[in-house]
């Protein structure tokens, strides 16, 4: 792809739209700000789309520290072109289709180098400015600093992030597609591939079937789970669920509050391999513990529940060899692992087309966010320029 | 090895010695016994030397449902040559080299051909009798049954154990080596293997230096372990635990309650990358799991908290990537794990002998009782014929 955005622009602050959250809870409004242009290390982007997550939802809707920093430019799933570069940085070029993303991939800390997903790059966490040194590159049309949104507030035309939050990725897959793979989706094949690592003939169950959990399923059919079990209040989602890989519904309204657990150890003669929680509630949490096999059952915690108890789990329902593991952004090593979902879209063995629900222009962005309220939507496209 | 004990037993009762427990936490009384011919599936054993461990302890003391069942005969962890074998029983022949092993291992199964070491092959669970039935194959000298304990019961100088309960391994191991095997110390090593697979570079934490402990730092160190931290209340331990591979000690006495956690975490730039309860409290589950690494540390819990509280665990507090997994003696599948056990010791990899504190004669068991319970013993190796 060539670059498209030369250096008129480079160096210089931008102008451009941006959809303003002012207080929590309320439309979106969009406004004039001002981008400043990236400092070393940092990427400044033009967003070609973006969509919308329950992760902006959660934030959007809390009005107490430390969620809630208003005014804030939301977004973290997009995809969009590197318009100009900070110093240092020689990874991407301007032109280059790139994917920002919360979970921070440096590559060079102790734990991107050896296990898990959580970069320690950096010291302290801003999760409402640059991670570097924590102010802002957003200013008002009245020259105030706006909020940045974990990392990437990508509902702007224009955001800048921190090298160690974006990948590069083929320019072959269609933008709409790769904006899936900037968080949601690759949250739920991720996790089956790398927190939970699914194998050929195992049992899944899957509590919760949003897009995380849909794409779970997705990813527990490609690594050839024999059997994949969606709950979920709402009926709809076995229809749904069948289009990724969901085997077997159980709706938890229709089976007694504490009988789950014991409608999934019979559907798996004792117990499911693999149990994910996608919803972010302590309580499900449990249930998905206790609906694991005991000698073996592994529960993934993918939701994040914000204001939750804690989890209790007796040493006894553990010992036996089950496992409990927490799975932010499902373990994934962003600029590693993200390829490896391209690729396998562009060989036609990842489904990402279906989790588009809806598309809208950037205008219209608040009924993203009436879409997922009401549960219509799985994913729905913001288009920027349209 | 030749078969030592030709038929003139087989299919007979046979009197022998024993060493009875009447009532918890009373000394044990040796009493002529009769145990009965195995049954179809079942092996009779000649115990050669037996050793004690904690949970013979644990049960011992016990006073209450569900652990305790009296007269009892217990004893868990030995070595032992082959008598006579039941109908069906193919795998062993008299005069084999054998260990009873507690972790059932049937092979047949589809936890013991999937994952996990919970085997699934008897439905019901009878911890004080045998597994196929439910009933016990020891009569006392006025012909009432005593109790079997986990399906061993090895303070006896014949026992009765089901084939799934049984490991052939190889003669040319001493037997008093071999019986460390039977459980504590294949625990240990093999939790650093199955449960947590320790990498090589990795930094592990070990609350609790008992045999378990130290076989932990034993396995951690042929994973090729860069750091690995006793956590004891007794400073002796930091000696000891030197001939198994510990590299650093925390005395948590000396530095404050809370404080554990923040000292591993400066050991270890963060967090262990492993963390390893080998005491069973809870409240050193929670220790272990707050020493671990946010972003990817596990803790693996082998110590049974018989009595204790539920573990508490906030979800954002795993969410970043950690992992919490029992490991009931260490993950290991007896069958097939514990004769690479007994390579690794014949080819010298794996130290033995340094767990063996004490020698005793059968007579004098219930010294074995004092010197653990004085914390004096590692283990203490009883021998039947001496």
């Amino acid at each position: 792809m060539e670059a498209k955005f030369p250096s008129e622009t480079a160096g210089k602050s931008i102008r451009c739209k941006a959809a303003v959250c002012r207080r929590a809870g309320e439309p979106l409004l969009i406004e004039e700000i001002e981008v400043a242009p990236p400092k070393a290390g940092e990427v400044r982007i033009k967003i070609l789309c973006t969509s919308l997550c329950h992760t902006d939802i959660s934030f959007w809707k809390s009005e107490s520290e430390p969620f809630s920093f208003f005014p804030r430019i939301f977004g973290h799933e997009a995809a969009g072109i590197v318009e100009s570069v900070g110093e240092d940085v020689e990874e991407v070029k301007v032109g280059d289709l790139v994917l920002p993303v919360v979970q921070r991939n440096c590559g060079e800390c102790r734990d991107c180098k050896f296990k898990g997903n959580s970069c320690t790059k950096f010291a302290t966490e801003f999760p409402h400015a640059m991670p570097s040194d924590g102010t802002s590159r957003f200013l008002d049309k009245n020259g105030q600093p706006l909020h940045h949104f974990i990392w990437v507030s990508s509902f702007a035309e224009y955001t800048v992030v921190d090298m160690a939050h974006l990948v590069k990725i083929s320019p072959e897959v269609p933008v709409d597609k790769a904006c899936l793979l900037s968080c949601g989706v690759t949250t739920g094949v991720g996790a089956t591939m790398k927190a939970a690592q699914v194998e050929e003939g195992s049992t899944v169950a899957i509590f919760g079937l949003g897009t995380v959990g849909l794409a779970v399923a997705e990813g527990a059919r490609i690594r050839g789970a024999s059997k994949i079990i969606g709950i979920d209040k709402n009926p709809d989602k076995f229809e749904i669920g069948k289009m990724f890989g969901v085997t077997d519904f159980v709706n938890p309204t229709s089976c007694g509050k504490d009988l789950v657990k014991r409608v999934i150890q019979e559907m798996t003669d004792g117990g499911a391999d693999y149990c994910f929680e996608c919803v972010g509630s302590t309580s499900l949490m449990k249930d998905a513990f206790d609906s694991s096999r005991p000698g073996c059952g592994k529960t993934v915690i993918l939701g994040m529940d914000m204001h939750g108890s804690p989890l209790s789990i007796h040493p006894f329902e553990i010992l036996t060899g089950r496992c409990i593991v927490g799975a932010i952004y499902g373990g994934v090593k962003s600029k590693q692992d993200i390829p490896i979902l391209v690729e396998k879209y562009l060989q036609k063995e990842l489904n990402l087309d279906g989790f588009i629900t809806h598309e809208i222009k950037f205008k219209d962005i608040n009924k993203a966010f009436d879409l997922l309220l009401e549960g219509k939507s799985l994913r729905c496209i913001i288009w920027m320029d349209k």
